[in-house]
């Protein structure tokens, strides 16, 4: 099995550093993986002048799975934003056809005090955002700014979802509530626009092959209110890619710990990247104080989605809890009473808690 | 000054009821008010077949400002959807041109407990949320859905902003933030969409117009996370149509009390309709428990926006404050400590502390 490993920029080296001291443990042990390393982002851009350029892209589409850090900094917001994300992030998950984005928003219980949340509302909290990433107003034509035919400027974009685009994700997200609590939420804006009234029809449809899973159905704002009122509601939810974009981030904030949240984005065949939900944090890049957890939760993803094996992906996962329950905290999850750690002390601790 | 009173549907009628009594009130003591009222939404619809007929619409139009109870309920979610909102409150809000939607989150310290947020995370919250009210993907040309070139379904809808529909809730908005904290957040997804970077770029143009409000620009998957990590950062928020929808009411669970929340929708000419934040809550609806405070507080906001009257507007923000501080609850604000009142009698304290 190929995994493509792509460090990004910012903390993203530092990050991917930890996480392959899992991946080759676990290559010691027997595991036939290939890890291989390429540039994305402003580290591509400075080498190869793309942020997606050729020989990343060779490699990632020949790779099983793709390994993420974090991609963008200071240093490119200007010469005429060479990381536009569709040259960079929008066109690998386009190119790799990576259509079905699982966001979950865990919180820990040993983290329960950095929610802006009171606990009684979020303890517990582990729900799954299932989010369509290569269709919807991100890749919808035409778009663009223009002339209209009052002779003003407007700019405008298109929201669109073939019918194949909603069944596929819809049976990624009835696939997950069936192994879950077989609880579905749909997210849409039914009520105003006719692409979330076909994407409701839709997943109607599809829920007929799956009588187990208990469906329904919320409006985008009602369920940007219900995630701050009780969050605990939700399982699994499935939305379109804009929705999906902001209600993901939404939730994952609800934990106080978006440092510890990983992310997967899988085509049709399980082929997958992985990467952490948070960014590439270029303040404290270099400094050795990045948290690397949710990039080696992120492996743990990678193993059961891409590799199908549930039980390493476990023992990522509980190495993960054992260190947070023996007190072990980089500095943004770090509180009185625990031990602060960086973040290649981290990466020992779970390879040593495995 | 003619004011035309939908009361709706659910719970429309009791609550415009008391603030009817608040309008009476000043009209007794001299203000120059008449009220007219007229159907809207479903009860519309059981007397004249449609959510906003010729004779709402004409006493509308005629008005200098609207007072809006709530519309909808479960009679009507069926007969082939009698109330789409593009019959019915996009009708309204289309017809007079109301384009700028404000909406105030604010946390009354009386009812801090209410907040599913930490205490230190929301007290003293005071956030204007400017939403863009008749233009986006709300109103966008081309929509619907139909069969493409590949044979297939797809649903599609046109995200559209034209510069002078930007630079008219601009003015708004910069306007709001000079009477307020001069500080404007302008959320956008420009990194992606071309119509919110065209937003953006007028923003800053029209900002050279404001030279003493700082403008910040912040993307829209951000905004609803810093709105649950730290909102107590913003203070007037400037955003489109949809973004809007999902941010205020983000915005609004903020405070825990969306009963308390007014809101207001202004035509370029100050003319405005004004309603709670709240929904029509069909199951309380002629039980005389809901509260009529958001209500009250929106005819504070048509004394404040379309008659600029503050001083009346902020008389009638006291007297809510006032029965606050006196202990009276309805139902949906009620906790141990405080006196349950019904909506009537909730009515007849503010108009008592007026
Ligand atoms: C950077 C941006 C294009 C991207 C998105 O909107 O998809 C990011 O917000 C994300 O969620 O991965
Ligand atoms: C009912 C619906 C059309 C409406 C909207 O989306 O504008 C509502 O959510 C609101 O915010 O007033």
């Amino acid at each position: 099995m190929k995994i493509a490993v792509l460090p990004g920029d910012g903390i993203g080296p530092e990050i991917i550093r930890e996480a392959r001291k899992v991946l080759e443990v676990l290559q010691k042990e027997g595991l036939a993986i290939t890890l291989e390393e390429a540039p994305l982002g402003g580290a591509a851009y400075d080498q190869y002048g793309s942020p997606y350029p050729e020989v990343t892209q060779k490699l990632a589409r020949e790779a099983d799975a793709v390994l993420l850090g974090a991609v963008g900094g200071p240093a490119y917001d200007n010469l005429d934003r060479p990381l536009r994300p569709e040259r960079g992030l929008l066109a690998i998950r386009k190119d790799l056809s990576l259509f079905a984005n699982l966001r979950p928003a865990i919180l820990y219980p040993e983290l329960a005090n950095a929610s802006t949340l009171k606990p009684e509302v979020v303890s517990g909290l582990d729900i799954m955002i299932v989010r369509e990433l290569t269709g919807d107003i991100y890749f919808g034509q035409p778009r663009g700014i223009r002339i209209n035919a009052a002779g003003e400027r407007e700019g405008f974009n298109t929201m669109l979802y073939a019918e194949s685009e909603v069944r596929r994700i819809a049976h990624v997200a009835f696939g997950i509530a069936m192994k879950r609590n077989k609880k579905l939420c749909s997210v849409d804006k039914a009520n105003v626009l006719e692409t979330t009234e076909f994407w409701k029809e839709i997943m109607i449809d599809v829920a007929k092959e799956y009588p187990e899973v208990t469906l329904s159905h919320m409006y985008v704002d009602n369920a940007a209110m219900q995630l701050v009122r009780n969050p605990k509601q939700f399982d699994v939810m499935v939305t379109g890619n804009i929705f999906g974009d902001i209600l993901s981030d939404e939730a994952s904030m609800l934990t106080g710990s978006i440092g510890m949240l990983p992310s997967a984005s899988l085509d049709a065949n399980n082929k997958g990247l992985y990467e952490p939900s948070h960014g590439s944090a270029p303040d404290i890049a270099g400094k050795n104080l990045a948290n690397p957890l949710a990039t080696i939760l992120s492996v743990a993803m990678m193993m059961r989605y891409s590799f199908n094996l549930e039980a390493v992906a476990q023992r990522i996962e509980s190495a993960v809890k054992k260190v947070l329950a023996d007190g072990l905290r980089t500095a943004d999850i770090f509180e009185e009473g625990t031990r602060k750690v960086s973040c290649s002390e981290m990466g020992d601790a779970v390879v040593a808690a495995l």
